[in-house]
């Protein structure tokens, strides 16, 4: 496994210049995120993080969870690692502080949960199911809720999950089955069997408290007739052993240090949270963070791979440059000599890049929804929000698995041993695209639900903001070129989306038919905005000698190379929108046959 | 794991109607293929792997191979399927008969390896290398070691592997360390390590026959100075060990049923194969054929990866048709009606049966090369193999890899799942743009060697045949929009070689730049001129009402998707072709740092 070395220099380079997080948090009256306290997270995450879990990254992978008559055991040392973790009070960091958290912006919990992803994903999944569930009982729990689970769950004695999918369905739980049936003391007795549930069961926490989706009785048919219920493994109050089991745990192609259990609720004792009915709007509450969150996996798991094949290729001597040799003292040059490899380190290196200012950019637009004072921006950052949080789940995961092959293809015939660690990282990266909704979902939402659901609004609401950027850096002396590029491009969006609306308006199909590839055309379009607006800030560093003049530097050649070997992707996925539902849905069912 | 079926279908309109094997062999003068005997081997080769095969599949990725003490085990029923492949025939039925062969041509063999491929790729390496080694023996051996070894070898009694990596070195072979020393009797000391070696070691056969480059001590420095050795793991004559022993097998991302080997040579008899110093040479004449072969794979698992989609895409119900339900009596429709579950299984298809075609084309020239009696038509078949033969590597492998990730993606989480068999299939592909030459190399070999190193010449080979394709079917009234769109891309790829061409007399780096994004570019056009063959046909079968008129209609709308949604594709590859070396170069290698 490639050792793993918080990107600092990136992160400090996004906060400090690129997205100013010292005005942005100004701005919101978070003082308590001054710049030490920033710089302490980064140091201090870092170290925590390269010496704790990554360590325990490949072990994970080998070993895997156990399951033992409802009983999970995790890899060696991932119960040691999260007691160091909530000890080190970073469980708390972005928590609530009426509930013993720290109160810090969520941002920041962002920042820390790239370098906890990066080292080591698999363990990442406990804590984040954890401050999922944490959030939907801070959102939408009673006063008694907050404060019966709040507290431990903040002080990472207690830890959570979200229990969606059944096993008849996940993207479609208008169908679920598990039933919750009121009782007399007011709980409601909860019966049926959940699967894929993360984290579902473990030996990490003192109890475990489920978020869970049931129907009513008398519930109405469909999405409408979901509830949530909280239903612990342990009661609350009298510590007694709730009617919930695991019955076995998945075993899987990636993250298989992470238990993925079925869970089988026998008339649990639930407690219903939210308003009855309602229980998709809690979840939907959330989803924004949940879903940058599994974004991130791809930027974790491509900064990971990335990070061994920039060692190997400096490392592994095979064959001469074409230009005449650059290490004639040795029997070969570095690979890192030849185009195609660095092609591919600079894919890895761009998307990277691109992902991270992505995930920063998102996460302010996080902070300003949570905590600014201001109805109106809170509204713009929430509609930014809707229109990106898909793009940012399907675009970095499909890029970070793109990433995660690249790296291993960079080390040749030695990346398909386990034994190198550059194979797991496609295999944990792989679930990714699939899980929290899958990009075919994302890109629905995205199409359907956000930009044609609201009559191009959402879409214009960011297609503005580049419009501005392009109109104040179109006579840019060394960028203009590709600020006319992104221009140009930003105008087409427009037109494309207006195309695909009136064919839609004519037949539903072309929504799905075009939504995939929408969603990509426009991630490279804002990858390539946010490489802009890095760019400047190289060049404007470069320009006044200040900074780190290699870095400024390694920043324009990437940006660069996106605007030359990357963003031209747009035009095949346009092609793919323009061509309409016809050729998909034209062959009946019954001829895709052998 | 999906059951498997041979799609005799789309062979069969291969086999008797794009490509008209029938009147292909009787050109050649294969009488022994009459179309009786291609029908039984079909329907017997499908039943053995359907049968045999395919049920060894999962069972084999769980068990994986084991190693104890220098000796490995296959997994459970490998060895028996073995023994039955011998035994019906099928080991030697492209092998000469004056060694036991059935002396079939080689293009049935491939057709029969497909379905080996799809049904057991792990399998399919243990009869795979043995035949490579059956090829150098019979290319370059003398008599006496023609005698010696292939006939036993044929009987499959006993099996046969190539030596050529190294830890240090795998595409470099240049700087390999084996030495082979000569002996008083005429035969040489082998020391060394070689790592990779796919069957070197394994319970199937009595014997195991090594085909091991090396260096004589007094070679020149570099690929001038390797020569090939036959190492049997027993000597022929005395039935006594020789001094070559497995000291370790690899745990792998996939083919893990495949016992990839670390030999180690102490001093081992071997006898020296063709001419000293010239053991790449004796290589590079079975490089057309293994690495066909290696394509082929992201053929096999993509059909493997397509059948479990399709199957799964009719049976799972999730959510409705956005067109009104279309299956109203359950609770909800199959996910085949959803767009981008067709976007998916359609792009599966069209990679699928593109690779099918471009597999029995080349299969086609392979027989020419072999058994024309015009040296003029061999050496026309010859250059088309040659420039083909990375193009079929490469593309077929990325492309395979793409479908595989598309049937596991169809399953949502269950594709995660090792159960379902779906992400076994990704894995085991993931290996097949790496090794044979990684998909980088291929793409040196296409732009560097063969395209620009025959000044266009073996490129204009291909271009002329979709030219006159072209021109003849310029007015088909279904068709001419596609073909003109074909012949478009037919001019653009020489304009844009001969670019590519011009800057790379300036600066080498060029080649090395363009070369990946070059043959992805080259792939799609090639996919299009053989949509367009079996467009052709299944159009004159729908207007003549003969055939299959519901899977000619299947073909007709897949070459439409093909030309609309993935054909698009070629302009990002140009762009990036295009996009010249100076933004992968120009950053110096210690800037790729954190």
């Amino acid at each position: 496994m490639p050792a793993y070395k918080a990107p600092l220099r990136d992160m400090r380079f996004l906060i400090d210049h690129v997205f100013d997080f010292p005005a942005h948090y100004a701005a919101l009256g978070a003082t308590e995120a001054s710049p030490d306290m920033v710089s302490a997270i980064l140091e201090e995450g870092a170290r925590f993080c390269e010496n704790v879990l990554a360590p325990l990254n490949r072990p994970g992978d080998e070993e895997g969870c156990h399951f033992d008559n409802g009983v999970v055991t995790t890899p060696k040392g991932f119960k040691e690692a999260f007691a160091q973790y909530v000890e080190g009070g970073w469980h708390g960091l972005a928590a609530d502080p009426a509930y013993g958290g720290q109160g810090l912006p969520s941002s920041l919990g962002l920042v820390l949960s790239e370098m906890i992803g990066s080292s080591n994903t698999s363990w990442g999944m406990y804590p984040g199911l954890t401050h999922g569930a944490m959030s939907a009982i801070h959102a939408h729990g009673t006063q008694e809720q907050k404060d019966t689970y709040l507290t431990k769950l903040t002080a990472g004695q207690w830890t959570g999950t979200m229990c969606l999918t059944e096993a008849h369905c996940g993207t479609d739980l208008g169908i679920i089955k598990t039933r919750a049936v009121p009782q007399a003391n007011g709980s409601y007795a909860v019966t049926g069997s959940k699967i894929f549930i993360s984290a579902g069961e473990h030996d990490m926490s003192e109890n475990i408290i489920h978020l869970v989706l049931a129907k009513l009785p008398d519930a109405p048919a469909g999405t409408k007739g979901i509830s949530l219920f909280i239903v612990p493994k342990f009661l609350a109050d009298s510590g007694a052993r709730n009617g919930v089991s695991c019955g076995s745990i998945e075993h899987k192609m990636g993250i298989k240090a992470s238990a993925t259990c079925v869970l089988n609720f026998d008339g649990a004792e639930g407690y219903l949270i939210g308003e009855a009915n309602k229980g998709l709007n809690c979840m939907f509450t959330m989803m924004n963070h949940a879903r940058l969150g599994t974004g991130m996996q791809g930027l974790c798991l491509g900064e990971a791979s990335f990070q061994g094949a920039i060692k190997y290729a400096n490392d592994r001597l095979q064959m001469r440059a074409l230009t005449g040799a650059k290490a004639p003292d040795k029997p070969a040059d570095p690979i890192i000599v030849h185009p195609d490899v660095r092609r591919m380190l600079l894919t890895m290196k761009a998307f990277n890049e691109g992902n991270r200012a992505l995930t920063y950019f998102t996460a302010q637009l996080l902070d300003t929804a949570h905590l600014s004072d201001d109805p109106q921006q809170r509204q713009e950052a929430e509609d930014l929000l809707a229109f990106l949080t898909p793009i940012c789940k399907a675009f970095m995961t499909e890029t970070g698995l793109e990433v995660t092959n690249h790296g291993m293809q960079v080390f040749g015939g030695h990346g398909f041993i386990r034994e190198w660690g550059m194979e797991q990282l496609v295999r944990d990266c792989r679930i990714a695209p699939i899980y929290e909704g899958t990009n075919g979902i994302q890109a629905l939402d995205l199409l359907g639900r956000k930009v044609l659901g609201s009559q191009g609004k959402l879409l214009r609401g960011f297609t503005k903001i580049v419009h501005k950027f392009c109109a104040a850096n179109a006579e840019h002396p060394q960028l203009k070129a590709q600020v006319a590029q992104l221009n140009e491009l930003n105008q087409q969006w427009g037109e494309l989306t207006t195309k695909v609306g009136m064919a839609a308006m004519k037949n539903p199909d072309e929504v799905g038919a075009a939504a995939l590839d929408y969603l990509m055309y426009s991630g490279y379009i804002i990858h390539a905005y946010l490489w802009l607006r890095m760019a400047l800030v190289a060049q404007a560093q470069l320009d006044a000698g200040s900074g780190d003049g290699d870095y400024a530097r390694g920043k324009l050649v990437t940006c660069e190379f996106y605007f030359k070997r990357l963003l031209p992707r747009t035009s095949a996925h346009r092609a793919a929108v323009e061509a309409g539902s016809d050729c998909l849905m034209s062959l009946p069912a019954e001829l895709f046959a052998l």
